[in-house]
């Protein structure tokens, strides 16, 4: 089985419940527009499919974790939307589509990243869940935390204060641990708490699992910049280096990057053994993670 | 007693409490630097003052109304520091002081708002609060509705949409209702969730007192732009005009937005009858919101 055939489901499933959840109507049409096309942008969805198997493995019923998808996609969504502002990574594609503000403008892009971060509070928040309050309660401040100045936004706040400017190897990881990372691993953790387990042995592996295969999409992801086409990438190739942003390979060579990338490709594994046969899926999404071209 | 003698204790209280909660540190402390500034900017602290004058007069302690009282500002601060990107008013001044993308830089300034956002939600939602698990879960539910799509960032939506285009009255009410009203209502509805009340006739007139003082604020806003004077202001005097935005006084002229303010103060005072006495706190804000020169 491919993984796009294993995640498939995943992804239409998360599809239909941003889809349904969006139906509301606002003063400002055009706003919503925006979030929408934000959201629906053929994004690879790995975020809520992490929510989603993590909460089958643990014996979760997928309709709890369904706003719990929707909301870490809506985060990562509004985060996207506000790094290719020109005031940012001033990104025109993403995907090889125009990114948002050129689809539309600049303020509305602005805005709907800031809608789409509150909508992701509110759909993990509100009624339509019938997850414990505890547990919900635990969701929101995960999220919230993975997602702000301890987190992703300190992440991309650390890089773009050091483009140009030489960084250590374990300054690179804790860049990217926060950039990337929090947000992956929060996606494990949401699966945790949908499927009610929020602490223990299983947890903390999970949790692991989360950090290694973060870690590793980012080391994957500056090889690609470095060996992978414009037209497979989205966009254009060598594009980190022609910006002069530290990188893996940079620092430690493609080989060394490579390697890298097959220790963290173990860890993930090491830390999914407790679970034997039953986490063959999250297993071929780490599989998937180290060895994807785009 | 002034309005400020009244107001002062609550709001050394908020600056206290946000003080003590900024503490931690991040990878970025240039970021953590710039949600202080937008934090600390010799704001009003009407929305924090709110949620203690409404949780007070339910008998709540005002310890349990803290976090609520932090998290408010944070989004109202968050939404000063987007609102005054070149990308959206392009704002270098705010109440007389460089504003937060040009005291630090354009992308600070976003990540710093992004930041306050989450961390808004994180304040609510996280063990330090005492409030009762589904009562912390209304609050947050409440303040990413009030912040997002059909709420503030909508308001502001709206507005960007219809710069130099004429309103009707009914529009500009339902923008200010959005932009400016949203957060002031959810104020009041955090100070009653603050006290436990989550419901009923008192939470109702409250959130009527609410929705007046919101409108009010921005009716004595416009009025304000042509009848205050830059100094007092903090920002240029007629900016509004100058910007062809869409005002009360430009639609009702000057003696119909000042009718319009008192019936907005006479209907404010009318949902707080039921608390007599007590609400005399509630009744000298509403007084202060129609009568500021600033």
């Amino acid at each position: 089985m491919t993984i796009g055939s294993l995640l498939q489901p995943y992804v239409l499933r998360v599809e239909a419940a941003l889809d349904s959840r969006l139906q509301h109507t606002s003063i400002e049409p055009r706003l919503q527009q925006a979030m929408r096309y934000a959201l629906f942008n053929g994004g690879k969805r790995i975020r809520p499919c992490l929510v989603y198997l993590v909460n089958e493995l643990l014996d979760g019923d997928n309709v709890e974790a369904d706003l719990p998808a929707c909301a870490i996609e809506a985060v990562h969504s509004y985060s996207l939307v506000h790094d290719d502002l020109p005031a940012m990574d001033d990104d025109d594609l993403r995907r090889g589509k125009p990114t948002c503000h050129i689809a539309f403008d600049e303020p509305t892009a602005v805005l709907a990243g800031d809608a789409l971060q509150a909508i992701a509070f509110e759909w993990l928040a509100g009624d339509a869940s019938t997850l414990a309050a505890d547990i919900r309660l635990r969701a929101v401040a995960l999220l919230a935390r993975a997602a702000g100045d301890r987190g992703m936004v300190a992440g991309q706040a650390f890089d773009l204060a050091h483009v140009g400017r030489p960084l250590e190897l374990d300054q690179l990881q804790r860049m990217h641990r926060h950039k990337t990372g929090a947000l992956l691993t929060a996606a494990v953790e949401l699966g945790a708490l949908s499927a009610g387990v929020s602490a223990g042995e299983r947890y903390d592996a999970l949790r692991r699992y989360g950090d290694a295969i973060g870690l590793a999409f980012q080391v994957q992801d500056d090889i690609l910049d470095i060996e992978g086409d414009t037209q497979t990438l989205g966009k254009p190739q060598g594009s980190d280096l022609a910006q002069n942003k530290p990188t893996f390979p940079a620092l430690l060579g493609l080989d060394g990057a490579r390697a890298r990338l097959r220790a963290l490709h173990a860890d993930a594994l090491r830390a999914l053994e407790p679970f034997g046969e039953h986490a063959g899926s999250l297993r071929a999404l780490a599989d998937y993670i180290v060895a994807r071209d785009h």
